[in-house]
């Protein structure tokens, strides 16, 4: 399964993780090892719907952009990662102050990686699975990925 | 297949469309008749990646939110729709400063409705299919469910 | 969570999960608990393609299936289960004699269950995962189904 | 988009599509052009559940197979199409006593290609839309796959 990240690629990553919309969205990376991330939301109002629950699309993107980088941790540092697709259910509505994203790598071993996310509603009586998704990511050399001129 | 929508009913969802997270992040209704719905993007710095392509995140709740409208296009007023899962494909990025999504049922006559939605990037030289997602929705009776106690 | 099942109830399970097209390809339940079902196949020519991997459809209808056998461990007896939907991902190619599949249920309480279903190719030096699903199903009472008259 | 397939590669994907388990199951390929396939499955008792309708598991197969042969419709000779995951979602029972696939690629231009199967109940009174899949495919060199030994 190969070695273990330096503690510097662990700091880049969990840095790397919150940029662009995420960033604005709130979503921070609290946790990382070998084929592991955890994330988490400190959610606001503005991240509700009007009957208060999270809006589906917030958990999605929390539970894509989590398997990401759990696969970031498990290519070479000159790889980026693309999500080809996702699935993701929604099991219960989530309401609470902080939502929690576990994704790790099912797959590795080549340039198609697959994962799962599990997100959880971290409710004062305790976690509950709120979504879990199974999420396809390609490996792609960032020599390959141009930037895009807007 | 049942009637058109009236006027009132039209004009209802699309203002509906934009609340809570939806807003803020800033999708907009377009057009709606019986089974679809068409929503836009203006295309924000802040729903950009550091590479400046869009963040799939912001074209899965698109996909998701706009197959949910099409969606209450079929259901009656006092009827919600809730996502149970969906799935989505990337097929291209996206860097454009508009993005459109076209949603359709696929299945109606029934608690679960399935829809397509099909994301497109407004680029200068026409749109281009950016991703196509399947949506599984369930229509509930809005009696049934409650405000989140926050 | 409700109550184990009966000794009856379990036998039931296993003997009805193997008819119709199920029977014909030869998939057999193994275990059943609450939420839980494994189930086997053991793998003949048929199931293979030119190459003598195992055909992605093979996979995909026992992942199914299985997960559709663990939900009706959850439901009264008068109930029958739907698949509504499910999505899988391809790990690994399959080339072993036989094919394990084991079903959880992620999500009960409700007329909609989710659940997710492993399939591992048994090989001689271990199990290996080559599959993974998730499934969407609904109970549903059968008086409620008809006969398909044909 | 390139260019149309000659006569003699549309016989030979026609006749490869039907081998192993696909030949056991009794599916055929009846159509394809660039991009498309569409497939014919004659129902028997032996493809029904215990309620006559159809089993889940062979419209999956069938949407999965299908795609991954008009993905075949797009790659040069020498290359050989995988399957790395799709979704499936059934909207109704299928009942009649044929079987129609059409599928059609969204996406080509590079390693990973993404497909589009819809399956109709052929009916008395006319095809029913009965389950719609999305496939990701991954075109891989045939020297790049091997046998696997049994």
């Amino acid at each position: 399964m190969g070695k273990e990240m330096s503690p510097e690629r662990k700091e880049f990553l969990k840095k790397d993780y919150s940029q662009g919309f995420i960033a604005d969205v709130g979503f921070e990376a609290v946790h990382c090892k070998r084929g592991r991330l955890e994330s988490r939301l400190k959610v606001l109002k503005r991240h509700r719907q009007q009957d208060n629950y999270l809006h589906a699309g917030v958990i999605a993107a929390m539970a894509d952009h989590t398997a990401g980088y759990a696969a970031f941790t498990l290519v070479p540092e000159e790889y980026r990662i693309l999500t080809i697709e996702f699935k993701i259910n929604f099991l219960e509505p989530a309401w609470a102050d902080s939502l929690v994203c576990r994704s790790r790598i099912l797959r590795e071993g080549g340039q198609i990686l697959v994962g799962e996310s599990e997100v959880f509603d971290h409710r004062p009586d305790g976690e509950v699975l709120v979504a879990k998704a199974i999420v396809t990511l390609k490996a792609v050399h960032s020599s390959k990925i141009k930037q895009a001129i807007i």
